[in-house]
Parts: structure tokens; sequence; C-alpha cells
């Protein structure tokens, strides 16, 4: 089923119109052409729409966000819903800011994306309006563990009926909630976390991924996800001595190069709730 | 001949302003420091044309243009025409936004570039206007093959004439075209379109090998074509298991590192028409 | 004793504001996470001051500078100061235009950074206001050779006193200078100079160790160069056939990775004058 998704995209090659930060945008780019997707990154307000009208998807991250790329932000998200092409948020380190946790609100209610991800300290800021001491990582108190996932689940799925969007909340364990059904999902390595930009990069995938499987844009950020994951523990697996944080960043990518629908399948483990 | 070339640069060490986008910018840098020269990235208009005078040409990039950094690039493309230096125009997505397209058809107008190098679809969006839809990669219609070869070349040349510029075409086959000469060239490999950058890093590479071959800027940016394509082959060859995309952009950024003049004459594959 | 700091480094995982520049972002953004901070960047001059407020440190890069990041400079440094957070000041390109010299010699007027790292002609220029001819990269005259050793230990010194800042000047032989007190140190390898952003990767490294040990950012600073030239001896050392600049880029970053306090401790060549 994960796989099917996979397949999708590498056979559409769907541009994705990319309105995201400077620090982890090449990797973020090259990913993107890893998993089969052709990104196209433009942050001028004056050819956003523009940009966006020749895409599959649009994908917003606030990592870097300037007062010129959020206009940018806005006016190629009206045209996405225009279009009704897919809609990506990546809310950033909302919850270190004012300006961040706002203005992902403001976009929230404005363009109606079709899937928000984040880590839980984010999504947390967004919707509650909660701060967060941790910048762009999440609070160790937000951490999805075993004994909190219930709760997290209920409040994955509520924060989906409540936005209209697909609610993905990764970390320890990641999940991807419609109002009524959330993937449960544990892939990955928590090196990952030594590494700038996964969750920018997974971003991406995703949006890559919900682009080319409109008809079931949960299942495609499962899916997302969960080559994610994947591909880190194949990083994690060939690093040899003396290899650290930008070897797996390499081998992460090069995963998703190599990493087939079978594989996926066969790799990714989730539960349905 | 081409040999000598790379001699050169690795000898003048020459600095190369470089306005070039956000996404592949340390790519560049680093590909312009593996073939011996010494990047300097600045894009804000009020330093631009003193940036220009201290170094000895000029690259200009539309990858991720803005208001901001178009004032720059007009600022400082005027400095570099009064003072003599090598411009070169990367006009990265052209056809994709009309901000993209005019700001290249009016830099080529108001700043002469001496070279300018994109794909098929780029080139003929700023000659003819034409769109594409395929955000920043080259329409499959607009592939150079051995079919159309004939016509490429003869269009490449016209455009060449037109301009004042040397016209560089990469795609499956490479062409760099004066008004009478064009070198039809055959290195490279198929997965670097697969690399975000590879056309960005080439044009820093063609920016610094003809500010420093100013005699003969049509060879020096053969020289820098056939060596990018040479590097690509290299990198694919030391390929292995799991490698992908990540891990051939920096064995291609090592090859050029590493290949010297020898290996450059003995590797390039090119004739001239 | 510069092992010590690693490891308060490693326990406290300080947060580091970072205002650089979009060329070497990344590479400072991994390296920092491999030695244990955790970076955010943040250039919105809106958010500057209270992304500050969160963060151990305060790190300024002017890279690639531009009308908007300087005003974030000023308001984020006029915060830090306030809460007596360290700051620490790169002045990329100081001498290669006037507003890189005068914004370098502003800020530290008005925001007093705790250190000021450059090579030796970026620092001549923005104490002595002379320019260089070599973009970012520091004239041969300005090596610090052993002959010349003596006199720069001295310069270092003094303009420690004048500024009140920790003076740290990088090159062939590295120095960390108080008014009373200068490291010496020898690590490193020439390749160094051959990577895009080793520079701004060691100021961001020397930001999170400051911060971090901020009653004694004189040996916190030794002990960042130290470990980033060890990090570069490691990451040659470990080069094989076919590597460049763009493999040890990644093997610098691993070996930080990497490193421990006591092998740290073992491998730091310097002598204290």
């Amino acid at each position: 089923m994960l796989g099917k998704c996979l397949e999708t995209v590498r056979k559409a090659a769907p541009i994705v119109h990319s309105i995201t930060n400077y620090v982890t945008v090449n990797d973020v780019a090259n990913l993107m052409l890893a998993c089969g997707a052709s990104p196209i990154m433009a942050d001028e307000p004056e050819e956003a729409a523009e940009i966006t009208s020749i895409s599959a998807g649009l994908y917003i991250n606030l990592g870097t966000l300037n007062k010129s790329s959020i206009r940018a932000m806005f006016t190629a998200g009206a045209r996405a819903r225009e279009l009704e092409k897919i809609i990506l948020l990546d809310p950033v380190g909302a919850g270190a800011s004012v300006l961040r946790t706002s203005t992902a609100a403001e976009l929230i209610e404005r363009i109606k994306p079709n899937i928000i991800r984040g880590n839980m300290s984010e999504i947390k800021a967004i919707f509650y309006g909660s701060g967060t001491t941790r910048g762009v990582d999440a609070d160790i108190a937000d951490t999805v563990t075993e004994e909190g996932l219930d709760a997290a689940v209920s409040l994955a799925k509520e924060l989906s009926a409540k936005s209209g969007a697909i609610i993905v909340i990764t970390g320890k364990i990641d999940l991807a909630a419609a109002p009524d059904k959330c993937f449960v999902m544990r892939n990955g390595v928590p090196e990952m976390s030594r590494i700038t930009g996964t969750g920018c990069m997974l971003s991406g995938l995703t949006a890559a991924y919900a682009a080319t499987n409109k008809e079931d844009i949960l299942t495609a950020s499962a899916a997302a996800v969960c080559l994610m994951g994947l591909a880190g523990e194949t990083g994690k697996a060939a690093m040899t001595a003396g290899d650290g944080n930008a070897a797996l960043r390499s081998r992460i990518i090069d995963a998703v190069y190599n990493i087939g629908a079978e594989a996926l399948d066969g790799g990714a483990r989730y539960e349905i709730r």
C-alpha cells in the first residue's frame, strides 16, 4: 500500500513549489530529487503564485521566514487553494517566536493546508499558543512515548478534525492522523535528530507524496514518514568507524534514492488506530 | 588545449563574484574552490559593485532571485561591464515565471554577459519568450539528441551572433557556441540530473575558467563543460552499493578537485563544428 | 582543560542563535549539532531579539550580510548584551567592501562582542581600516608564520585590550588572545582552506563553547580552535584515493561528532604566551 505511493511519485515526477529555509534547502532539494520529485524553490512574492501554478503541490516551511518570504507564502498558498493543489505546512520553530507562531496560525486559517507536519512542541504551539524554550527542537516533555501514546493519538485526531488537515507529528514515535484514523509509526533512529533538516526533508518528501497521491493523502503521508525512517535505519546500518552526522545525512538521501516499493512495504513498521 | 585552461585557473586562483541562489550555493562554492578559484558570494546591492571590482569575473544565477538580489545583479553587472570583467549569466528557471524570463532578457540587453549557460528550455525562453511547464528542468521535447543535433548547433550559433555571448546549452549532449564555431561535447552521466545544482556548479566553474582565460572564452567554456562531465563520469564510476545522488554530488566535487590537465585532455569527448 | 569545555557543551546542549550567511549555514548547523549544541538560525529583525532571549549565545557572521539581516544583528546583539549572553562576531570579508568593514566596526562598538574571530586580513581591516584584495580569503602577506609570530601575538593581545573581546585569529598558526594571555595553536591541515566555511563552522563551534563555558571564554575559544584543527587532521588522515574537499568537509563534521574530551586533550597542540 505504501509502496504504491512510492511508485506513483517516481512515475509522475511531480514539480513541488517549495518556500523553505536557507539552512536545509539543499538537502531538501536533493532528497526530493532522490524520491523522484522535481522541486523548485522560489520565495519572491512577485513570482510565487505563478510558480505554484505550474506545480503539483506547495511546500511551505517557516525555518528562516522573513517579511518577504511570508508574503510569498500567502500568495502562493492562495493560488494553490484556488487551483486545488496540495499544500503542506511545516511550522519550524513555532513557539520560539510570536512571528513564527502567529504566521503558522494565520496560514492555517487563510490557506488551509492539507497537511501540517511538525514536532509535538510546534504542533502544540500553533494550536494552543504555548511557547517552547528549545528553539527548533522539541521539548523533552513533548516526546511521544509508549506511555503517552493514546493521548497523543487522540490529540492528533482532534487537531485534524479542528484544522481539516492531516496532522503529522514526528519524534521517537511518529503519527499521521485524520480525524478518525491514525498511523502510528516506529521507523527511524535517534541519530536523525543530530542532523539539521531531517524534519524539513521529511516535509518535502511528504508534500511530493501527497501531491501525487491526492486520492489518499493520509496514506501518502504515512508512506513518506515510514520511508524517511527506513532511510535513517538504512543509513545508520551503513555507518562505519569515524562516521558521524554528516555521513549519515548523505546516506539518508542515498537511501531514499535507492529504496523501492517492495523494500518500503517490507520495512515499514506501523499500526493503524 | 582544454587542460591548459585548467592549469591557468589553478595558477591564477581567480576571485569570482557570485550572485547565486541559496539552494545550491554551498556546492557551487566548494566546486569553485575545488577547481582552484576563490568564490565570493555577495548579493546586497550596496556592496555589489565594490565586490565586483576586486573580482576577476562575475557569475549571475537567477535560481532564487528576489527584488533585492536583482538590483545587485544589475549594479554588479554594470561595474563588470565598465571594468571589462567576464560576466556569465545562468538564467535558472527562465520560462517558469515572467519575472525570471524578463530579468534574464533585461540583463542580457543591459549588461551584455560574455557567456550564457542554461538548458535548452531556458535558452529558448529567454530568446523566444516561450514558457516551460517543467520548472527548473528542461522539457523532454527540448533535449538535444543526435537527430536534432544539426539544428541545435545552428540555433546555438545564431543565438551567439544575436546576443554577442558564448551560448552554452547543456543536456544529454552539451554545446558551447560562438557565432562561427561550436563545441559539441559528450561527457557526463544521466544521474547528474538527479542532483540539485549540477548546472549551477557548472556555471560557476565556467565563470572561473573564462575569467582566467579571457583570450579564448569559448575554449575555456568547453574546458569547463568537459571537466564537469568527466567529473560526473569519475563520480559514477566510484559509486558502490547504497550510494545515490548525495554520494555522487560529493564525488563530483572531489573529482574536480583531483582531475589534472592531462586527465582532462585525455577524457574530454568533443568535436568542433 | 580543553576537554572539560567539550564535555560541558555535550551536557548543556546550548541553544545558539546564529545570524549567518546562506553559503555555509548548513555545514555550520551540522557542525554545531555534531559538537552537541542546538543552533537556531533566524535573521528576520522582527523575531531576532526574541530568539536571542531563548538562546545561550549569539553568533553573528557577516558572510552574506544584507540590509535586513544587519538590522537583525543589531537588534539581537542589543538583547544579548542586555541579558549578558555571549556574543561572537565573525567579520567575514571585512576589508572587501565598505559595508562589511563598517558594519563590523559598528557592531563592535555598539554590541561589544565577547569574541571576534577572523583571518588576519579581516582583523586588520576592522581595526585599522585596511582593505584586502583577496575577497573572503586572507592576503598571503597576512599569514601568521613562525617568523612573524611574536608580532602577531602582541597585536592580538593589543586588539583584545582595545576591544574588550577575546581575539581569535586563524590561519597557518592560530591565536586566541586576551589582553595578557595568548593561546598559540598548531592543529589543522592546509586543505581546510579549500573548503568553504571552515572559518564559519569554527566560529559557530566557538560560540557554542564560549556560551557554555562563560567563566573562561578564552580557554573555551582555544578548545574550539584546537578541536576544529584536530578534526581537520582526523579528516585528512581518513582521506582515500579520489577524495577531495567535499569528502574532507563531511569528515571534519563527523570528526567533531566523534572526538571526545580525552582525544582533544591528547591531540591539541598549543602553547600559552
